[in-house]
């Protein structure tokens, strides 16, 4: 079970000190709980590791896409933390939060005109361009407007990192960034410099996601202090910032076993130290943009156990009142979760069943899981739901999305509501 | 190239009679279309066949998941239509277009208590009741309200059909249904009649989706009445009606080849007949409950091209301005599409690439495509995205979900807004 929940003294399942029944119990079913001082925590954990094992300058920057609405800027803008952003929807969420838009950093392989426009009005911090594309349409667009753009280049150093397909976006096959390896990346740094209206500020990569080894950091790291060594020697400018990106694994389930936040940075922040050493470069500000690593394990949801269906020599399907809706990862990645019941976590795991969601289809939210015999009514938690469940829900079957109720200090309050029948049909005319 | 677009004059794509670039010109992209008229064409395909192939009564019904706004309930009421609903969302649409409650069905494997009530409350026509759990809270439920509920039996035919994993649901191995192969099936029915609440009308199975073969249709006709016929020899109730749902399988590439709505329905039709005729079975009213055949072809998505992204040996990228957002389906199942570009739709197709959407992560729409020449700023089209896009579109990445722009009689009009900024933050406190 994941280490940040406990139980209570009535055997029940307790997430930021509460029982989750009674959470569930107050704003209803399916409901997404996240604790709010876990993610403190976690933030925390960064940024003290990053200030012991990184003697320059350092910052992290929360991810954004991993768990985004308005109240989640401003816990991590309180634990000092800046904000990747990957639209102008996330950046106008930021920014209603109240975050410094000189606190963003826009990504995106992709990004709109009018993506490029929101960033330009509002002063966002850090522009990362992906491509040659991107390079000359914002610089003709800082042009109309009058303005300059602080632009980092988002860099491909090829790193394979252990993950799934549809997440491994750091290999030389991803539609992300300039390769350093064809020359594109050397060649959108001279692109850079050779223009007025564009402040090349550094470097971003970004190798993956649920990366549970130190190797794909340490490559990283190594290959773009050489590059920012080499861009020095070639043009004579000194690249100020590195970011690497996130991808630091959670775990999911007893079988993920990742390396914790102390130790992912530490390799991080001394490898840049050794290779920067090395080749007697000065170092740069290092930033880091985790995601998941700062909010999924901070987040249960819980749903309510409706039908029980055994088929004789088959499977038993335990069905939920969400599912994909709410949790599309299996159905997207063969996402893998566990699940307890809220007022029995450690009741023995008597039944192998797969507990299906309640959208009209296949629907699997935990294909073939060990599980206490459960009934109708019955409240499952399903653990380390923070990361890419609320913000990938989608509304199939017209079904609304749950509420985001934060736990802090010992009281509960609704950060997003849930959505009415009238919110679905809003658009509708 | 899917068989409802044809070309202008002007070489161009046209959808509806109007160029699909004109209308993305208009109303931005990305941006949704859809052509009533097709769609018009196909309910009219299934209630002609259904006519001219059934001797008994029957009806057609739209499953909306498929495509769920309010307007789509108005334009397959015109027709004739019922429609299927699955979940009370779904009903509070139709019921919002004017539809009349009795001509909806209302699905799924785990209806919440608050579905069922909903259901009650504004006398849904049919409830297909899937397994014991509902049942029994159904009858409860009813008996607190002081009403009657009309309802049909979900039935598990255990048909292989040849489809994805995570659409397959007419299997043995499925949450869906009470199976025949186990008694389930006729203990339901027995406690159903045993209820003096609840109505059994019918007996109702789905056996896959985008199914190409007419085997499994005429599989799950053949023992879903000779099902009806054993109720009738072991209990003397006669069930009126034979609800053999959907999954009939369109054209989303060359490589598909669906054998026609027609031809379909006859499978279905004549099975029906000449079972019922075998066992001396009363012809029962006939139902179908067509969605992705109704709308997919119907429907296009035009993006405009971000970056073009070549890897040298690797790949090429070209990136649009949606993706997972607003077609989730390559990720969720890997499904294949068709693309052309909007101004020149037979243009040669002289390169091999991957379509990528903007969405921060792999994000793939298309992967593997021979396509022309593409630049920035090209409008290309993704063909039949009528289906299960719209209706899956999430806001990840805060990206707003864009409009459907319907197209019927050489006019364009706006059934669902595209949302905006304060859309996305609506439910954030």
């Amino acid at each position: 079970m994941n280490q940040t929940l406990k139980t209570g003294s009535d055997g029940r399942l307790l997430i930021g000190g509460l029982a989750a029944s009674d959470i569930a119990g107050q704003y209803g079913t399916p409901v997404y709980i996240v604790d709010e001082d876990a993610i403190t925590a976690a933030c925390g954990a960064f940024t003290t590791a990053l200030a012991k094992h990184y003697p320059g300058n350092a910052r992290a920057a929360f991810a954004s896409k991993a768990l985004c609405f308005t109240y989640i800027y401003r816990v991590v803008q309180k634990c000092g933390f800046a904000a990747d952003v990957a639209s102008s929807g996330e950046a106008y969420t930021a920014l209603r939060a109240g975050m410094n838009p000189e606190d963003l950093i826009f990504h995106g392989n992709n990004k709109t005109l009018s993506d490029l426009e929101y960033a330009l009005e509002n002063k966002i911090g850090r522009i990362v361009v992906d491509n040659f594309t991107e390079l000359s349409t914002l610089d003709a667009l800082c042009e109309r407007l009058g303005k300059t753009a602080n632009i980092a280049l988002r860099l491909n150093p090829a790193v394979n990192a252990q993950t799934h397909e549809f997440v491994r976006v750091g290999g030389i096959d991803s539609k992300f960034g300039f390769a350093i390896g064809t020359g594109d990346a050397l060649a959108a740094v001279r692109t850079a410099l050779a223009s007025k209206r564009l402040k090349l500020g550094g470097i971003h990569c970004h190798i993956g996601s649920q990366i549970m080894d130190s190797e794909p950091f340490e490559f990283a790291a190594q290959i773009m202090v050489t590059f920012m060594k080499r861009v020095l020697d070639e043009t004579g400018y000194l690249l100020k910032e590195l970011n690497l990106g996130g991808g630091f694994g959670v775990r999911y389930t007893d079988k993920d076993a990742p390396r914790g936040i102390e130790d992912a940075v530490r390799t991080a922040a001394e490898t840049v130290v050794k290779t920067a050493t090395e080749l007697d470069f000065p170092l740069p500000l290092l930033m880091l943009e985790p995601g998941r690593s700062i909010v999924a394990e901070a987040g249960i949801t819980v749903y309510t156990v409706g039908s029980v269906k055994e088929i004789p020599g088959v499977r038993t399907y335990v069905a939920v009142d969400g599912g994909m809706g709410d949790n599309p990862r299996y159905a997207l990645y063969g996402a893998k979760y566990d699940a307890v019941l809220a007022d029995n976590p450690h009741a023995p795991r008597t039944r192998a069943v797969t507990v299906a969601g309640r959208n009209c289809e296949a629907d699997t939210l935990i294909k073939d899981i060990a599980l206490p015999e459960l009934k109708p009514g019955d409240l499952l938690c399903v653990l380390t739901t923070g990361a890419f469940n609320y913000s990938m829900a989608s509304n199939y079957n017209r079904v609304p999305r749950p509420p985001v109720v934060m736990v802090k200090g010992g009281e509960t309050f609704v950060a997003v509501r849930r959505e009415t029948f009238e919110d679905l049909t809003r658009c509708d005319l």
